[in-house]
């Protein structure tokens, strides 16, 4: 059963996990010194929990107590009680969903580990943008793809708001890094994998041809501002183009990987 | 020419339509009273203007001037020059792209004027999210779709995040409010469309069936939270779904939209 501690200073270091969430290149460093991330709301710290990740802390309302007992009772990490106004003084926020709770992260797999078994995944370069790190494991997860690998680059899927806006998928597909960045499409042939990069490159085809009839696929995503770098667009097995009325020249990296998504799944 | 109007006390008067650009309830009564939106970025103002909004005024950063000299040359608006710093006092934040607009409203064109010709259309019930309704309106446009409706309550397309989300693509579709939420699905039944309204409905069938050899088609999406109301998805004329894997229930409305859109813009 957690340790149920009441705390009426801001300040208190037992606090220190759940500082300046809105801060984002400080939320980077501790989270990555520490080995932590944060799972905000009663239903994401819940499924946190159930996916096996081990609470450090809980921190939340009174209010709150009851709908995680269930959590609360299978851990033995301290749960801190604060007032609403506290909470919104330490998070630099109004914590809408009440729970927070800081979570060690597991140790990354291998990709062979990941791809073991997989017919679908996804491959991201460097996505800047948390919303759409976690709007793509959704897709992804919603579509039936089987895994995400990520460039050593890409923003961190266990980013609070990535979380969020993933639905939890982040906790229950599995994912990893790439452990090296020029090579990674080639490595996937290796595993078998055709690697279908989407691209506006000159030479790239309508998604619907390049995925089909293939057996073990990877979709490769690139950035939101420039794309795909040279290097993944010229070493993908295949470019590929989701049509667009003239005119338009691209779409938002979650709306493109929803229906490459939603296209592949269907080869 | 626009005048030019170097300005360096944030109170002044004639800097209203720019005020607490952050604070969302206060910008929609602002820009409702007086009929105006705010165009953000040298190249949103760009293509406001080129879409025919004729500017109230200006306001930017000296070293903006340049990019936008033929805007300014083509108005008679007074083009406010504040540094950046206060810039930043005025609206609540750092506008990175610098150059910022006021432009007025047109009055709404009637739904018969909007669909006429049009094939695929978009409708949209009490979306909330301004992010979603620009994100809609980009998947839209660049699947080919020719018109969007929006129910009297969704969220409003020319408010500055669903601009800038849209990347402009509300000024270039064709757009317009219902004027009746109760029958607007049977009155665009009786314009000769088949509504197909998206939803997890037990009777949805998957959205490629629903559309399938359908000549006019207006797709119907619902709100982030609820999905769409029961007098909607009852009057619709079919109701489709996204096949999804087994244990998800949802996609994110923009990601759900682009799917609808480019299996709809491939019947």
């Amino acid at each position: 059963m957690a340790t149920i501690v009441e705390i009426d200073d801001p300040a208190d270091p037992r606090l220190a996990d759940y500082r300046d969430l809105r801060d984002v290149e400080l939320r980077k460093h501790l989270e990555a010194d520490h080995g932590l991330f944060l799972a905000e709301g009663e239903k994401v710290v819940r499924r946190a929990v159930a996916a096996g990740f081990r609470p450090r802390s809980f921190l939340m309302a009174p209010r709150w107590l009851d709908g995680l007992a269930t959590e609360l009772s299978a851990s033995d990490a301290p749960c801190f009680v604060l007032s609403e106004a506290l909470i919104e003084q330490v998070t630099g926020f109004h914590v809408h969903r009440g729970a927070l709770a800081s979570l060690e992260r597991l140790p990354l797999p291998s990709v062979e580990s990941v791809v073991e078994g997989a017919r679908s995944v996804l491959v991201l370069e460097d996505l800047v943008d948390h919303t759409n790190v976690g709007a793509v494991f959704r897709s992804g997860a919603a579509m039936g793809f089987d895994a995400v690998l990520l460039a050593p680059r890409c923003a961190d899927p266990l980013y609070r708001r990535s979380i969020k806006v993933g639905m939890g998928a982040v906790f229950t597909m599995p994912w990893t890094r790439l452990p090296s960045w020029p090579d990674a499409l080639t490595s996937l042939a290796d595993l078998g994998f055709t690697t279908v990069a989407l691209t506006l490159a000159p030479d790239a085809v309508p998604i619907e041809d390049a995925v089909a009839g293939l057996d073990r696929v990877a979709l490769v995503l690139g950035s939101e501002g420039h794309g795909l770098s040279a290097r993944w667009e010229s070493t993908a097995a295949r470019r590929a183009i989701i049509p667009m009325a003239a005119g338009i020249d691209s779409l938002n990296v979650a709306a493109a990987s929803a229906v490459a998504c939603y296209v592949t799944a269907r080869r």
